[in-house]
Formats: structure tokens, C-alpha cells, sequence
């Protein structure tokens, strides 16, 4: 594990860096919120999702007998930064006092705690408008249609029927403890689980991978979105704030039901070990060479952040 | 100007009709997100962004001496539809507490008084995406250079360099009396003026224009955008509150400095009338056969909401 931590930590390092040398300098009156942006997107992070994207891409071209080229790498590094720019902008906008009410993130104040509530509202926005400009950059993306098909999917899967309709659902239902198993599946699947999996499709358009290809990694992310939940649901409760870097018992306090609250503590333990070892059976049944993607699988459920 | 005023609500009707019909039917948990997303999208509104992609793309056919096919005619309308979802976006967020803290907008109460704050966050970002979606979607645009390049302009024309960053100097500086003419100006370029312009340049994606027809058409964008914004300014100071479906005197209430209180009523006026001549004049020493384009920019400065 501490090797996959480390490559998970070079990693966000990589990611770190292309965001930063493509974010606007800000020297003129909009500077005020290019620091906030740069505050909550280039701050570490384990950046999972940008993992999986260039993992995803590198487990393709393996299996393809492909040498993946430093183009091609680079293409889903990009991919993989914008994706965790909207992670970043849905983090800002999620901590917001109208909606979580959370002021701290990744170990520091949050975004609107340190610079107000309106550039909080307007770094989230702008970080969202920054992951499309990503995607459409020709000196980033070669192909046209690759480019285009990649916004499409990120797009449709971070909407009112993707992530921001999960956050909607949580947001309705807290304080309300009507909510049933599927209910919770529904907003997990929404919320994070759409995000996620979309990181693996966004491989599979780089690399052009066939519809079967494709439907195994979804279905391994899927899996992966899910056990990552839970195990997140099981941090809430048994997590230290220093080690996760943000408030714990959150969801006890503004009572919004999760899987640990529906099915208890040891039945959500056992759940979320179950849905790793199933991202593990359809990855290495799938081709043996896969253990940085065995590895995060096994992470999902094994940390303490 | 009455027959100007029947095109533009027969275009307002038809992206109406677009965006409606496109809108997903939140009969899950999504559900009070989809209906405040209908709420504030499909309203009605001037919807001149809208009317600026389609005629450019009408007048760039007429001067190219070719029939807007059926085909193209939908690819400027799923354009200008989604540049409008953006468009209402911005004001469901410039409307929240944290930001302007407007109550009411195109007649009826803001979003986030009919729907609180987080459900109104939550419809902007979704709004916003919403609008990838629509650029992204093979079944709307056709060709996929199109699609990646209209994605492109409109994600650099609305972030942190764009619109977002307009917003954002426009809140860091209310309350405070020292901004320069100049800096209204960059204000006003980025707030407003950036998502006008490039309604023209989407209309030259689509209609492969010169890099010479761009030019001139971004000039004539630049100028109906900034005759736009003063004339905005100035019915803030005149305007009834029944007629524009705003609060008035916002700017005065929030301190914000503007065109007028910079320039006195009188320059102000004389410069909105100036603008929108020299957009007049790029127009139709360009090409006589220009009606719309020239009805527009005698109504930026003629309106009376």
C-alpha cells in the first residue's frame, strides 16, 4: 500500500502542476478570485479521479499492446485535470454555508471561509467554465471528435441528472429520515458515483476502446464510486478530523442519511468490502496486468482520509 | 420597431420551446431542481443572445450567397439555446443573497426566493452544464470540430477571464467610488460584453466565416454589448420597475459605480447612442442586406426594459 500511496501522491503532484501552469495570472481586477481558485484546486488532494483517468488510459493501451505515447499520456492528463477542476468547484460550492454549512477542506478553512461566500459561489463557477476550456483546447486534445465527445460525457454526468442532481436529492432530504437503501443508492450514484465512473469512459474515448472494453471498466468504476461512499459514510464515523481534513460527524449533524446510518456499522463495513473485491474480480478476470487499478480498488476501503 | 419587437418574441418563444423540450423530466429525486431549472430557463426574456447567434449566422449565409439549410438553422438554435441557459445561469447566481441580493427578475420573484439558496446554486451549476451537453451533442451539431471549437470559446468567454471575472471585480468593488472609466469598461468587457461577442464568433464556427467576417463581426458584438450595458445603466436610473422586471436602482442601493455615475446621464446617453451607431455602420458598409443586425443595435439603445 505505501507504493500505491506513493504514485498516488506523485500523482496529484503531476496534476497540481498542469493546473497551475495553465491558470490564468490574474493581474488585473479578477485577481481577488484567481487566488481563491488557486487556493482550493492546486492544495494536493488525493485526486482519485484524475488516478483513474490516466490508469484507466494506461491499463487500455497495456491490454491494446499499445506504448502509450507522451502525447496520448498527456492528452489524459489533461482530461484528468479538468476532471478534478469540477471536483474542486462542486467541493467549493458543496461547503457553502446554503448548503453544508463546512468550513474546513482538505485541512484548511474552506474556500468561502477564507475569501467570502460570492467568490466562493464564483471560484466554483469558474473552475466549472475552466474544465470545458480544457477539454476544447486543441493544444491539449488532438482529435475533434475526442474532444467533443469527452465534454459531452463530463458534462451530461456532473447535471441536474448527474452529480448536481445527487447534491440536489441530498440537500432535499436531509433532516429527513424517510429515506430507503435504494433511495441512498440513488443519491450516492448521482452524486459521486456519475463522476467517477465518467473517468473511465473518458479513458475509453482516448484510447478508443471497444463498447466491451468500455462497459467492464464503467462497471469496475462503478464499483470503485460506490465502496468509496461507503467507506467515506464509515470515515464520517470512525474518522479523525485532523486525518481527513475535514469536519467529522458532519452527515450526523445536519442528519443526512447514509449507508451507515441505513444498514449500521458492520453491515456497511462488509458492503463496502464486497464492492472493492468486485472492481478487483471484473479488473484482474479481465486482463492480470492491473495492479495500480487492483491497488485503488483496495485503497478505496483501506484508508484513513 | 414593432415588427423588431415580433421577431425577437418569436425567437424568444422558440428557444423557449428548445430548451423545454430538451429539459430532462426529474420524475426521481432531482425533481425541485428540474422544476426551478424550468422556473428561471424557460421564462420568456429578451433573449437577445439567442437572436444574435441566429441572425449572424442568417446574415453570414446571405453574404456567403448560400441557403441556411434546415440542418444549420437547428445547429445555430441548439447554439444560441445553450449560450441562453448560461445567460441564466449568471443571473440565478448574480441574484443570491451573496451576491446582488435581488428579489425579483423578469417580473417574478428569483429563483432562490421561490426555491431557496442551495436549490438555486445547485440550478445555475446544473444550467451551466446543461449547456456543454447541449454544445457536446452529436444529435444537435454535426460536426465535431464545430462542437469542440463552439465548447471552447464559450468556456474561455464565461470563467475566470470572462464573465465570471467581470462579476467578480463588479462585487469586489460595489461600495467603492474609486474605479476608473477604464476599469468600468473592463467590467463591462468581461461581465457582459465577452458572452455577447462571442454569440458572434459561435455563428462563424458554424458558419466556417472568414477570419476577415469574424472580425468585423466581433467588432459589431463588441459595440452592441457595450451599448447594451450603458443603456442597462441608464434604465437602472429612469426605468419603472414594472417594465424592466427588476428591482431599479440596484446599482445605487449596492453603491456599484457604473457608466452613468461616472459619465452624468447626458454622456452616457450620447455614448450608448454612439456605440450602437458604429455597430450600425460596421453592419451595412459591410453589407446592405442586414435588417436584423441593424434593428438590434437601434433597439440596445431604444428599449425601454
Amino acid at each position: 500500500m505505501d507504493d500505491f500511496l506513493k504514485k498516488l501522491k506523485k500523482n496529484s503532484h503531476d496534476i497540481d502542476e498542469f493546473l497551475n501552469s495553465y491558470l490564468p495570472s490574474g493581474d488585473t481586477l479578477n485577481k481577488k478570485l484567481i487566488e481563491s481558485i488557486r487556493y482550493s484546486a492546486i492544495s494536493g488532494g488525493k485526486k482519485i479521479r484524475a488516478f483513474l483517468v490516466i490508469e484507466t488510459g494506461k491499463f487500455l493501451s497495456s491490454i491494446y499492446n499499445k506504448k502509450l505515447s507522451k502525447q496520448k499520456f498527456n492528452e489524459l492528463r489533461a482530461a484528468a485535470s479538468a476532471i478534478e477542476a469540477i471536483h474542486c468547484y462542486s467541493l467549493i460550492h458543496d461547503d457553502l454555508p446554503a448548503m453544508d454549512n463546512s468550513s474546513l477542506r482538505r485541512g484548511k478553512p474552506s474556500n468561502h471561509v477564507k475569501f467570502g461566500d460570492y467568490t466562493a459561489i464564483l471560484a466554483g463557477d469558474a473552475l466549472l467554465s475552466w474544465a470545458f476550456e480544457i477539454i476544447g483546447d486543441v493544444n491539449f486534445i488532438e482529435d475533434a471528435r475526442q474532444r467533443s465527445d469527452i465534454g459531452f460525457v463530463i458534462a451530461k454526468s456532473i447535471g441536474a441528472n448527474g452529480m448536481v442532481g445527487g447534491q440536489q436529492a441530498d440537500m432535499d432530504f436531509s433532516y429527513q429520515n424517510t429515506l430507503s437503501l435504494s433511495e441512498i443508492e440513488w443519491i450516492q450514484r448521482h452524486k459521486t458515483g456519475a463522476l467517477i465512473t465518467t473517468c473511465c469512459q473518458v479513458a475509453c474515448i482516448l484510447l478508443d476502446a471497444s463498447e466491451e472494453d468500455k462497459k467492464s471498466l464503467m462497471d469496475y468504476a462503478n464499483n470503485i464510486g460506490l465502496a468509496f461512499q461507503i467507506a467515506d459514510d464509515l470515515l464520517d464515523i470512525n474518522g479523525h478530523e485532523k486525518l481527513i481534513g475535514k469536519p467529522v460527524k458532519q452527515d450526523d449533524k445536519n442528519k443526512t442519511p447514509n449507508f451507515v446510518t441505513i444498514l449500521g456499522k458492520e453491515e456497511a463495513s462488509k458492503r463496502a468490502l464486497k464492492t472493492s473485491k468486485e472492481a478487483i474480480a471484473i479488473i484482474t478476470k479481465y486482463h492480470p496486468n492491473s495492479e495500480n487499478l487492483v491497488s485503488l480498488a483496495k485503497y478505496t476501503v483501506n484508508r484513513d482520509n
